[in-house]
């Protein structure tokens, strides 16, 4: 029985992820390029061991692919199950409480980084996997593809995916790399923001000037930047660039109120986020602006001397970092195109100004009456005991858009993190209760969906 | 013959000046103490072989006084030459052409840290006494005070003139810590600005937070604090804070034309410095921007991911250093005190700010129509052939504001640098025509100011 199972190898999954988060598999750097070969090949090595077929690493100009298949028959229907084995930066090191690669129990969460995003959320399914193999069984045909180039922008998966469209067949597509509203308020994703990710520099003089010999004569690159970015938004906190709203789909009053259903208390959220106030467009709801409201955020911003103490220069130049979220039908190509003529049509005469795109990534809606939705609500019923309510996430799975595209299939983000995980900053964790709640709650998706398929019930 | 002296000795003095490069003598940065001390000797030592008396290191909280002196005749005038053995620190290191403290020469200019800011500088006062007391002796009676903390806003040397008010005693201050207009047109600087320095931090969220997630409902600390800079000029390039401009005087039309006379080529300014057009407060030229108007510049700025490629994160708060240029009777305390206040008032109510006050130093104004002023006139004319122009410098010594308070004198400007030094930048150097010109002029000054002070002839 798959509860039996799991109650005895609980402690044997919990080891496999720690070994896994030691590998410090972050993909935006080269200098952990054979660590990132490393977790590939554990992995692929964990599919293997878990009763999968064929698990490989495929190369692709970047970082491997891992993939692996347990194909029983072909009249059922096909899981693709997607997540990454890389992660982001652990910089700054510093503010880690314990080191990022060396996982850390506290509190009965798993301290380290890529404990939730996604190393503790993907090995969920490896998991869940192994053990509906050594037990009852698997209901569908089940597809694993792990990659690791997520961080960094998933630059070669598409070519991978283009080019491995039968491989890849499949009716649908399950991510665990969302989170949940809360561990007594399950919750599905069904909608996520694309992104438009810039660099900007502002040149002003050919060199570091000396600010009391040339200051108020030559304008400050750092001053310009500053008010460049400040002129990106109005008073209302609505975003300046000509066009940028134009694609965004006003929601209907229906609509709202069905997203306003699900739990939100603003008080404990500025208390857990120590705010003092809460900040966004004007007429939308803390949970509105941060899921189906487009954003701009600077991410960073340097220049000039920022050591000890004090240095009177006048920099020759300012660099930021910005990102940009967006909505369905927002083109992250056609606004990273709208930025970059707003941002290089704002500067003065004085400076000379460059935008750099980094990776984007297109919005995605998921419909909740399909049958895969449907499966994914009568998991969580079953595991959970509650019923799961539909979200729309803030954040940005590029991939997802490329999925429906080249494949031709929704995908179910089943995730179960939670906002307190803290992904992309220090510290960041993982539930143990979630981990262990996902591995349980996975197979009656697998349950639910062969059935759903079957009968032919709709939600 | 001091002209025989000089030609005997030059490469001599230029070697004890590189030496003296090569000592790191970053006052900022603690752990380049030693090099301070080393620095210090060296100084104490080489006064003491150019024939002055009581050389020693004078010990201060901080870094040490070197002094030193030659009191020949109680009927005679006193100088007190003024300079400083410590520099900026020389980050970043990557900009230089040449290691920084390795001091190298291309194209008739010394290339190190310190070079001429005030390495070089003072140094020519060291060899052009050692030169006058081999030869025809001195006019005057000297006395010399170099310190080690002019960089980091000489925080203990009002202390040590306060306490040494007999020792210091003198007629007036000699100082080369500023530059001429060009290499033919010689100038003295009669005006300096002042500077108020502050740092300044915006806090928002406890913790750096995933810009997908929270970004749009979170105010962004990064974002809030380019829009309170940004504010901080008006259209006008005129400086908001209220009360800025209450005490800051605007110059007689008489005044502005004597200031216009001194030669300026923007088109030559704009290609040294690669700029596209200049800017500043609107009515005032480049360089009345540059000397007589206050002015504001951020000096650094920093927050959030700053390392290559993406990372979405909206950073839990963000930091910039800013600095202003104050002009006569706008008071460094004061000026700090409006900006902080200001600052404070202008943040939105999603934020926490900090504004932490840098040293200060008041503005100051020499006049040109005094004894000491015109013994520089003359020694300009007689070793350059040529009138110097009386200039009203943009940079800030604020030690001189001081030497008038405690010891009831004025300080000569009379420096030998030019724009093109690169003071507190990368690759700052010092044309070996200004080394050796200033040693020449030195003596001059000397003879000029014993006999007018004699004869008591004013300009």
């Amino acid at each position: 029985m798959l509860s039996t199972y799991f109650a005895e190898h609980k402690e044997r999954f919990l080891n496999e992820l720690f070994e896994l988060l030691r590998i410090p598999s972050v993909s935006a750097d080269s200098k952990f390029k054979p660590d990132m070969r490393r977790a590939a090949e554990f992995v692929r090595d964990k599919l293997t061991a878990a009763g999968l077929d064929n698990a490989a690493l495929h190369e692709t100009p970047g970082h491997p692919v891992v993939y692996a298949e347990k194909l029983i028959d072909d009249a059922l229907p096909t899981v693709l199950v997607y997540g990454h084995y890389d992660v982001q930066p652990a910089d700054p090191y510093e503010l880690w409480n314990t080191p990022p690669f060396e996982p850390t129990i506290r509190n009965e969460r798993i301290y380290a980084r890529g404990s939730c995003d996604d190393k503790g959320q993907f090995y969920m399914h490896v998991k869940a996997l192994e053990a509906m193999l050594a037990t009852d069984g698997l209901p569908c045909n089940v597809k694993v593809m792990i990659e690791g180039e997520e961080e960094i922008g998933s630059d070669h998966l598409g070519n991978f995916v283009a080019a491995n469209r039968d491989k890849l067949k499949c009716d649908v597509i399950l991510i665990s790399d969302t989170s949940i509203i809360a561990n007594d308020v399950p919750s599905i994703e069904a909608g996520l923001r694309g992104l438009s990710y810039v660099e900007v520099e502002v040149v002003g003089p050919n060199r570091d000037l000396h600010s009391g010999v040339y200051g108020g004569a030559v304008h400050n690159p750092l001053n310009v930047l500053c008010q460049m970015i400040a002129s990106l938004h109005d008073e209302k906190g609505r975003i300046t660039i000509p066009g940028f709203y134009d694609k965004v789909d006003e929601l209907t009053p229906e609509e709202r109120a069905a997203l306003a259903e699900a739990p939100f208390d603003e008080e404990e959220y500025k208390r857990d986020l120590n705010l003092k106030a809460v900040f966004g467009e004007e007429g939308y709801s803390s949970p509105e602006r941060a899921s189906i409201r487009p954003t701009l955020d600077v991410n960073g911003i340097w220049g000039g001397y920022i050591g000890e103490g004090a240095k009177t220069v006048l920099p020759g130049k300012a660099q930021a970092k910005i990102s940009m979220r967006l909505v369905p039908r927002q083109d992250p190509d056609e606004i990273t195109e709208l930025f970059t003529k707003h941002f290089i049509s704002i500067a003065p005469p004085t400076v000379t100004v460059t935008v750099t795109p980094h990776h984007g990534g297109q919005p995605y809606v998921t419909p909740t009456d399909s049958v895969e939705f449907e499966a994914a609500r009568r998991a969580f019923r079953e595991a959970w005991g509650k019923e799961a309510i539909p979200t729309r996430g803030g954040g940005s799975i590029p991939i997802v858009a490329l999925f429906e595209q080249e494949l031709g299939v929704k995908s179910i983000l089943m995730g179960f993190g939670l906002d307190i995980d803290a992904l992309h900053s220090p510290n960041e964790s993982y539930g143990l209760f979630n981990f262990y709640k996902g591995i349980e709650t996975i197979p009656y998706f697998y349950k639910h969906y062969a059935e759903l398929k079957k009968t032919g019930v709709e939600a």
